[in-house]
């Protein structure tokens, strides 16, 4: 899993059936810094995450094992809200 | 999921025949400022996707899980034609 | 899938022997500009392609979406032999 | 698989049911060297590592592959605590 | 498939249950020109290589699909022991 911040939103009335009811947000990846590494994914949000708010992701089949993404095509869910993360012993980032 | 506007288009006679019927259509990666970002990808259509159209694809495993690919030797898949996105409170990209 | 063309070939007589029948080529991939990229794959040829021909290969377990590689040790797969394929209007290749 | 270094931890409560009871832990990886490579994953536990360990990760399905992370939404999981790890004959790490 | 050359061993005592048995190499990775890419990757062996010998590996779901890995947390397994490859028409590896 990868460290995310969300940043946006993507709307989209054609698409695969299999999509439908979908929250699709731009997710922004994150260093262990908590700043922006430049890459991003556009994610399938299965936890009612907000803008602004830090997030983990999968990606690949494992996006697919959460309800709302089992056997459809999503490669990449956000599948927790960050409270804390610490790394060498400091915490990084506090909600 | 990533962000891609349809760039092209690719034929192949001499296949796997679990292709046959596909669109093969070239994608060039958009970063989130829909500016390209030198990637690209030959992916399945699943929507009726059009050249100079900004999508969304899936990549690995789960570009499998659509009607057109279920089973079949695909790793990318156009799952829907973007209508708008946005970023950091900004609309980046209106059809 | 991405655009590759077929440089060369791998003999490997101790190997899995899941793999035996396979022709094994090197694959460099190719950019939208029909230039090298300066990556690689060994790849399963599924369609008797020939050195310098251009290619579809698809990667990962998409790969094992075939009759030859079904249930094998296989992570890429030549599927398809390129025809033409053209970008933002113009043809880039012909075979 | 790769071998990375428990650099710290992720804490969050309000996730996807099916990551319920797992130690979430920021994985530095680490090259041949064993000096960091820049890039990191957040994995799970699955063997009790502590922070500063040297441990072996697997990522993709395959990190779905252990007891605790079955049909659940891991990409990434610490399979192994390493002991020591030789490269050229010399032996680069020990515990 | 990837190229590369076995370099090392890595001993890891505390593990999953699945891995018991393994061999655990590190391979780096080779380009076409048989030279080292500065990445690498461990592998479990399925086929008895010894350090120094250049072999093809694979990656992902795919690296499950041996007897000894099917079902087991790898996403990396060697597979073949290279004979010879050949880039251009000319021979650039010869066991």
């Amino acid at each position: 899993m990868l460290l995310g911040r969300i940043a946006g939103t993507v709307v989209a009335t054609r698409k695969e059936p299999l999509m439908e009811g979908w929250r699709l947000l731009v997710v922004q990846q994150l260093g262990v810094d908590n700043q922006p590494t430049g890459g991003y994914v556009v994610a399938t949000d299965a936890v009612g995450a907000g803008v602004g708010e830090v997030v983990l992701y999968a990606s690949g089949s494992s996006a697919r094992q959460t309800e709302i993404t089992r056997d459809r095509p999503c490669d990449a869910v956000i599948m927790a809200i960050v409270d804390t993360f610490e790394v060498g012993g400091a915490e990084v980032y506090h909600k």
